[in-house]
């Protein structure tokens, strides 16, 4: 029997961690090319799980090519790894004797970021990534504000600076925002090293282990891996797709408020505009419902703001801070979906005894953000260039995204479900009942086209069948050739099934859930 | 009776407890200016603590201005409040009902950074940082070789990037390590945001709250800081400075085993180089000692190589990394105290299986570090321009630490010691006994000089008669200067302590300690 130990109490999900585990028999070299392992019903006896567990981490080590199952004789070890996510076992170095996982934290899930980008191959039309394209980048402008900065302010740049940020950068936000109609003042500002970090200085700020945060679900992964990492409580407000329960797409308020009453939370993060990965946004009277909610359970609200500005459709709607009119708002902001997030600046507006707290922890953190990247982005805003490229990109990403929403409308077989954003940068497929999109991957890759697969934006119940396309970074003939290629794959896919029940890996025939 | 709570077990000293809520009285506007306080024995022995603990408190208060002694009538909040450290109460903002305090992770003295920077009065000679001295930066070249690598890999470095660091950065780092006879593999290697990050992410990787760590007591206030906000227990490594008992001034061992013994210890924080504050340095045969008890124990040793580059005499000694052949050590390292600490890049070196987990701990943290700084970085390493500036700082080091070498040896009292260092940026100086150093602060800032008072380094049993100067900031001829003016008002301090005992502010006569 494989030596797997899955930890039901643990904050991981069971079928990742029976993944990992599977993964980590086959570096260890425990399990080897050509192995055979347990049928998932028989396994999920034997670990005592739902069936269910044991088919989701089956399904996803299959996309992932570490197994097979042959029709008929079972599943086993792919006999051709997969080289570009395998990783060889560990060598021993002959002179190390130290044990160092006895000294480690303990894990904590921290793969999730590096696990769901896939290596893409060349020429694939990648609907991965929630990057701005790097193509329009207006690198010749950036090049000069930073020649500009270094000739006029270079000692003072280089040398150690202020842990709430380096002020011209604070003043020129704070000029743009007041044209966004938002009133700031310095002490209500910090400068971070991204929307990562400003939610990484949150958690030291807010939250001790066993403290309880509300995430949507599903959300960002990145924000998940800082909760957990710091054992923190994650409960899900659940993301709802489709509008039709709601009358809207975007978080689930009766299921937040009936977590708040249930649960003492100390924060809500919340995405009302474009939400990765649902690409979906609160309507006004929603956030005020959310706000009001969040004051009557003295429970904070971190707003990420970072794909609001890219807005290319539909009607503004204010964001959570503006609305605020009980101080329960923090908002955390940047420029990385706009352009150059190899720069790591974003920043944080809170009220000014939480941004004081947040200085505190930022300067025994990292004492304060790269100067010259601060120097850089704030001549790069000034002179308006930042604007500028803004416009450029809406126009861009509109073509973009009414390009993908049409080829969805077309393509895609009967009873697919999709979000339809007014901006962001990404669209949230649901596939017919019974496919699972990580499955399909697989097949995917062989076609040329990547999406990443629903579940890992999940950190409770994955929905096997959904996906997250996202279009910024795929101009739109390609957004047309990729999504006919998913159509008909897709289209295959049913026509197998409704064929021919598939056939379980123990042998036994059974229905399609 | 004033409403002071001091807590025993809180990892924060009481005298700092007690002179951060004085402090908050005046703030809130409990204590107003003129306000009579209690005098230190009466106040010591309602509050249940030793007299030291409000002496000390009450010493600090007054170096900051808070507080003045009026002799035969008692301790009064002084009628002049500090303009430069009063922050006046927080206003009100009339909407606001959301009670923040009730949400933030407990109190845990993140202030011991920013407190322990005085404002420096413009032509005052500062011995107060640990930084490289910027009139000496090399602007001109780092501007050309940024400019260089925006026009050669722009739209590459201004994209999201590799948590691990830029590959030319890490590249560039190995190249330079190696011709320090250092071999060090891709795998073996992280870049950083600067050494203060790289302690954090070690305090994810690692440490659990409740978990215990030793650093050396004095040491440097950022690594407590962030320990201490991870409820990360701090054991205390003492620093032997007069070289008397041990045959060497640095860290004593066998302090440092006995805690070794007596406890479960994930981590020694050494810097066995020029150690801040100290400036001592360890010898090759207790380097060896330490890197033998630390696999005797099953401890990870995190060496601080940040000084290490600025020796500017004696005889080279092998890092522990070097000398490591227990596969113990992971050592941090930057570039911060050779030039442009505002570019905020540093790496850490480990066992390769460290190095991945601090890797999944970074990208969770912040993703990556400012590939614009990385770039930059590594183009200035390439061409040798980093390597070129160390060696001219090196002499106008040499030259500054030599002037306060003889400075002191010239003007300080007798009963005066202090440490030889061959290098770094600090000199550590133990005032005859009696003397407190942040007691004379104050008059030494109104003869325009400052240091800081050593109690600072401290996070057990400060020795209030010692104090840090910095000399990498100060010419030569200021350094004769500055410490001509010290040596003045001590032999006066010394003079009025021997004419009179000094008159205790209750008005009781009693003899120095």
């Amino acid at each position: 029997m494989l030596p797997l130990q899955l930890q039901p109490e643990s904050q991981i999900p069971l079928y990742v961690q029976l993944r990992d585990q599977l993964w980590g028999l086959v570096h260890t070299g425990e399990l080897r090319p050509g192995d055979r392992i347990p049928a998932s019903r028989e396994l999920a006896v034997k670990l005592g799980v739902h069936r269910t567990t044991v088919a989701n981490a089956y399904a996803e080590l299959e996309s992932e090519g570490l197994i097979e199952g042959h029709v008929g004789r079972g599943t086993f070890i792919a006999e051709n790894l997969p080289e570009h996510q395998f990783t060889p076992p560990p060598k021993s170095n002959g002179t190390g004797t130290m044990r160092w996982e006895a000294l480690f934290a303990d894990d904590r899930g921290e793969e999730t970021l590096s696990r769901m980008m896939p290596t893409v191959p060349k020429d694939a039309i990648a609907f991965v990534t929630a990057r701005p394209s790097e193509e329009f980048f207006p690198v010749e402008e950036l090049r000069i504000c930073c020649d500009t900065v270094l000739k006029r302010d270079g000692r003072r740049i280089l040398q150690l600076g202020a842990s709430d940020g380096y002020e011209p950068l604070k003043r020129a936000l704070i000029e743009m925002l007041g044209k966004e109609e938002m009133v700031v003042r310095p002490e209500e500002l910090l400068v971070t090293d991204g929307c990562q970090q400003a939610l990484d200085l949150l958690c030291k700020a807010f939250l001790r282990p066993g403290d309880a945060v509300v995430l949507e679900n599903p959300g960002y992964p990145g924000a998940i891996a800082i909760f957990t990492q710091a054992r923190v409580r994650t409960l899900a407000a659940p993301m709802e797709t489709s509008g039709a329960r709601l009358g809207y797409a975007g978080v689930d308020l009766d299921a937040l408020e009936s977590v708040l009453l249930q649960n003492r939370m100390k924060l809500i993060l919340e995405t009302p505009d474009f939400q990765n990965p649902t690409g979906t946004s609160l309507p006004l009277e929603a956030r005020r419902r959310l706000l009001g909610m969040a004051a009557r359970h003295q429970v904070a609200v971190v707003e990420d703001h970072i794909y609001a500005r890219l807005r290319v459709k539909g009607t503004f709607v204010p964001s959570l801070k503006a609305l605020d009119r009980h101080g329960v708002v923090i908002q955390i902001d940047s420029f990385s979906k706009v352009a150059f997030p190899g720069l790591r600046v974003g920043w944080c507006i809170g009220p000014e005894k939480v941004i004081e707290r947040l200085r505190l922890v930022k300067q025994a953190t990292d004492l304060h953000s790269d100067q010259l990247a601060q120097a850089t982005m704030a001549e790069f805003v000034k002179k308006g260039l930042m604007g500028k490229h803004l416009a450029k990109m809406k126009k861009v990403y509109k073509g973009r995204l009414e390009a993908l929403d049409k080829s969805l409308e077309r393509m895609m077989p009967g009873g697919t479900e999709w979000t339809r954003p007014e901006g962001g940068m990404s669209v949230w497929v649901t596939l017919p009942a019974g496919l699972d999109a990580s499955e399909i991957l697989h097949q995917m890759r062989l076609r040329g086209v990547l999406y990443i697969p629903g579940r890992y934006f999940y950190f409770q119940n994955p929905q096997p069948n959904t996906m997250r396309l996202g279009f910024a970074g795929v101009d739109e003939k390609q957004i047309v050739k990729g999504v006919a290629a998913m159509g008909e794959l897709l289209q295959a896919e049913l026509r197998k099934k409704e064929r021919k029940p598939r056939r379980e890996d123990g042998g036994a025939r059974v229905a399609l859930i």
